[in-house]
């Protein structure tokens, strides 16, 4: 199936000449990858190309090749001139934001995503559930389409399927996964340079934060359910500067039993406004219990802005844990 | 270099008929995986073979197939008979402890290891410090000797290349190393689960002691050394189960500007004995500084034990680091 969705592709690429590319709004390693390396694959092609996304690089990607030819978007962006727009790792069209807004003319667009939930928005769709990242499909379609990998286009897309696989090791992680790695290494990538520069490059007093925050663990239902809070004190106190989310929830589910992990976080600027964000190992849905407080997510990672108090905020997410937990 | 050395020790295997396989004091992942696939590896051909390891196997590898067949060390076993030692994972001979005195009649050995600082004690010597593990060269092996993966082969090489490369993010993660493991994957492996077994099954009271170590880190020479300390005290109040330095070590590594790494860990058994782990982000080399005190390892993860007061040890330590970044 891939194999078809591939020459298609392939065949709405050759038709035109000017490309617009984009992705979701708040961007990571596999967003930003997979398009930096179409883009190239496109010039090499002989194309033109442009990218155009809503939100900035975020700084640990700024050792990303090619990254000065991402334009962020702007009200009364001057017209851009393209026949073919190709969209990356999302689901649905409105995940690019306002940069929907330059499709005036109804362009083809070329869809390119990994997630089971994709909308199937696209004029071609190259939509590959089982692959590990868009990442690895843009390797697939310079396969496909003949075009030899070099250095720049080998470290994008190691990094979007690194990131995307939590260093190879989520279930997306595939036999097809690591063969796609083991020739994108050939190219002189420096791996654990990339991994220190994504995952090891925390500044101590975010890590302090993350310290203070993990020494006091909270565990509900026998251990099914571990949580711990961040209070505004502390965070004003330090300056956050890293997202430090995925470490700490991360941290949670390493311990054993743990099926749902979640943080309570002060929000800064609102008083009596708490973020939460929710991790499950698999088990329950924590995309049900985000939406019963205005939020959402995926069924193993969600989140949700809930008004009121910490204790009381925390007393109700976690009754609805209870709850999902069955 | 590494074929022909395979090939000595295919003629070696070919020339004898009963093994004994062993490995190193305190194995973990990548000293098992290895052993347990050359033990069915020397099955499959024929071979008669037994595993004699000083240390049991960890909890959290209790998932490895085979494991039924490691047997632990006692003194006054009875009699093994056996034509050919295989050491695996081992610098020394001397690491496999007690299990030396098998082997009176000075029985010839094969020594398959990947560390650098590897003595060459075999009577044929597979020795590859580019390799990224034991299990990389044990899977080298059954290629060379043409003896197929199966599920049981591939998880445990599989699993040793996982925790030996840090989930494929060590510097020692090469473009085979993934080729491997993308050959591995073939066989039915769930790798997540594998990652879940040994890193998110973790016990609550090994966090804790984990959470109240991190809570003390010390930074030395600009930040470019990060140290903790895990005192008898902690360690004695709340049973350890897991080996939780790689997670320490790999805390402290995250931490921007960090260079070196280190946990000085009062020894339960023995008074005035702190075992000291070092990991290096690169720049030093840390197997120089365990050297210096008897121990060995790599240029980048290495460990030595010293006698000495805690803080005795810690000054000396951390004056041979400051020595070695110079």
């Amino acid at each position: 199936m891939e194999r078809k969705s591939l020459k298609k592709v392939v065949a709405e690429i050759k038709k035109h000449k000017r490309f617009l590319i984009s992705v979701h709004t708040s961007p990571e390693g596999d967003a930003l990858g997979s398009e930096l390396a179409i883009y190239y694959l496109l010039r090499k092609l002989g194309k033109q190309a442009v990218i155009i996304n809503e939100d900035p690089l975020p700084q640990e990607y700024s050792f990303f090749p090619g990254k000065e030819n991402l334009r962020i978007y702007k009200p009364g962006l001057k017209e851009i001139d393209f026949d073919c727009m190709v969209i990356l790792d999302c689901t649905d069209l409105s995940r690019i934001g306002e940069v929907q807004s330059l499709n005036k003319g109804n362009k083809p667009v070329i869809n390119i995503d990994h997630h089971i939930s994709n909308k199937q928005f696209g004029t071609v769709n190259l939509v590959e559930p089982y692959a590990s990242s868009a990442s690895e499909l843009v390797f697939n379609l310079y396969k496909e389409i003949r075009v030899p990998f070099d250095e720049d286009s080998a470290i994008l897309l190691y990094t979007g399927m690194l990131t995307d696989t939590g260093s190879f090791r989520y279930s997306n992680t595939s036999s097809s996964t690591h063969k796609a790695a083991a020739e994108l290494l050939r190219f002189n990538i420096n791996a654990n340079q990339v991994y220190k520069n994504i995952y090891e490059n925390i500044p101590f007093s975010d890590i302090q934060i993350l310290t203070k925050t993990l020494a006091h663990i909270h565990r509900e239902s026998a251990g099914s359910i571990a949580w711990v809070e961040a209070r505004a004190k502390l965070l004003r106190h330090k300056k956050l500067s890293f997202d430090l989310t995925d470490h700490i929830l991360g941290f949670l589910r390493a311990i054993k039993g743990t099926q749902v992990a979640v943080l309570f976080k002060e929000n800064l600027g609102v008083r009596n406004e708490i973020r939460v964000n929710l991790r499950s190992t698999g088990l329950a849905d924590v995309n049900k219990v985000a939406l019963a407080f205005g939020g959402g997510g995926h069924k193993t990672a969600s989140g949700c802005t809930v008004s009121g108090k910490l204790a009381d905020v925390r007393r109700k997410v976690i009754a609805k844990i209870r709850e999902e937990l069955g």
